[in-house]
């Protein structure tokens, strides 16, 4: 089952694609999509609606976050072996976790704005997750069954907030319009293994990021089973993974950011595609964010 | 205006205090206190209530989280003079931020449970902020004109899951319990300034962090107006603002860290006071949050 929101930012509704891709409104069963929604007793509930007799949504709307309400986000940092190694970084011997301000959430489309000044933002393509149950210690085995669904993410990232006024990566990575979440929420029974999915990400039509989840260092069972021992994740927050290879400040011979105009374009199987493009800070762009 | 939230974990009430320090009942007016309740409308409205007629509630409830539904927690370190100075670290010179996972948060006399095989945890008396206005890239001068209020809380911290397990403070900030707040929400105008509040925290009845917020190195109205220049602001998220001298690690001639049984009791002027007990990490406790 794949869910999404859609339409105008704050007005969102709750939609379903059809087998077709097409957008059903699933308005007249839910109100929304969200942490509560997520529950398998929910989900059981909503997989057995009869697709072809709910509205048909019409094309070219806007895709939304697509769980209202998101609690938290955590982050695995430093997770795939070929981006250690390409950073030349020691291959961490335990997750490294930070966290994401939430009021950065963002459609998978929407703009995305530098903030004042920045030079050094760049681009992270990320399998997200999207937890059903509460999980507090809970074992690695039995770890995936807390999981709702999968998302594709954009970890935007300031390089120099997050490295150089601190230690602390928060700073970096919590931005307005910084997390790109969707289109859709694909439930964990409809993706399959979440271990062998192919991911990219372009800037401006040229290949930046080539990835895929089987050279994660820490799986998605294990990363989830770690977290669970230091914050009790709750229905509805959301876990990024950590992203391949090719971010700008990787890129050979110089780093490359993000300036105002730059499209970035990415994918992972199964979960959809984004497309953003770069604007520059102003005041307008985030008061637009209120309405 | 001091307000509040009072009742079972998960059925708390909205409530105001009168003169005399009673709990006045506030469901007839709004439903309950939530982070569209501090806009500056709404606690006018608040504000004028005759609270004579407001009905008497029992003493002896429960305090519970002053807000409901806090959207992030964003937590200032290092930000006292005498306590950077205690710890032999360099003052920093601009504000270290991270943050602590809302799924953290509990009531102001609620059990603090460690986490399971903790060794290191730890206790930071701080004055907290609660936003009731939107803030992105505010001014220092127009920072506390977007304050709903104060609140104390504890920073409660696992050191070695703080700073053993990678660089990320995060991870050791966050267990559940680890922020208790309240027991009120004190509003701006209520409490005045806030750098001249002095504060204490005690473990087993014996005095171990004693400080006041005028030796913050950055003062509220600077932090807000720096932090909101990496993640805005939005109405009822939570900043903490640092601890003064005398937490755990810090003691000498040895660091001393909490066990089951101990008591922390802490308080700063003007908004109340807090006692914690602490327990041992079980799942039966955690089971207990979910009633």
């Amino acid at each position: 089952m794949k869910l999404c929101r859609y339409g105008l930012p704050g007005k969102e509704q709750p939609g379903l694609l059809d087998t077709d891709g097409r957008i059903r409104d699933l308005s007249k069963h839910i109100d929304d999509i969200t942490p509560a929604v997520l529950s398998p007793r929910m989900m059981k509930h909503l997989s057995e609606l009869d697709i072809d007799t709910l509205p048909l949504v019409e094309e070219g709307v806007r895709y939304g976050i697509p769980v209202n309400g998101i609690p938290k986000i955590v982050a695995v940092g430093l997770n795939y072996e070929d981006h250690a190694k390409e950073a030349g970084l020691p291959v961490p011997t335990e997750p490294i976790t930070f966290m994401k301000a939430v009021s950065s959430l963002t459609g998978p489309n929407d703009d995305v704005m530098l903030p004042q000044d920045s030079t050094h933002s760049d681009w992270e393509v990320e399998l997200g997750v999207i937890i059903g149950q509460r999980m507090s210690y809970v074992a690695e085995e039995d770890a995936l069954s807390h999981v709702a669904g999968y998302v594709l993410a954009n970890d935007v990232s300031e390089r120099f907030n997050q490295k150089q006024r601190g230690s602390q990566w928060s700073k970096g990575k919590g931005h307005d319009t910084f997390c790109p979440v969707g289109p859709w929420l694909v439930t964990a029974d409809e993706l399959g293994d979440p271990q062998d999915l192919a991911m990219y990400l372009d800037v401006n039509g040229e290949r930046k990021q080539t990835g895929n989840t089987r050279t994660m260092i820490f799986t998605v069972a294990e990363a989830l089973s770690y977290i669970s021992r230091y914050m009790t994740l709750m229905p509805g927050d959301l876990v990024i993974t950590g992203t391949p290879p090719g971010v700008g400040e990787g890129q050979k011979p110089n780093a490359q950011y993000l300036a105002a105009g730059d499209i970035m374009e990415l994918g992972i199987d199964g979960l959809g595609t984004q497309r953003q493009t770069v604007i520059a800070w102003s005041r307008t762009a985030i008061e637009g964010d209120l309405s």
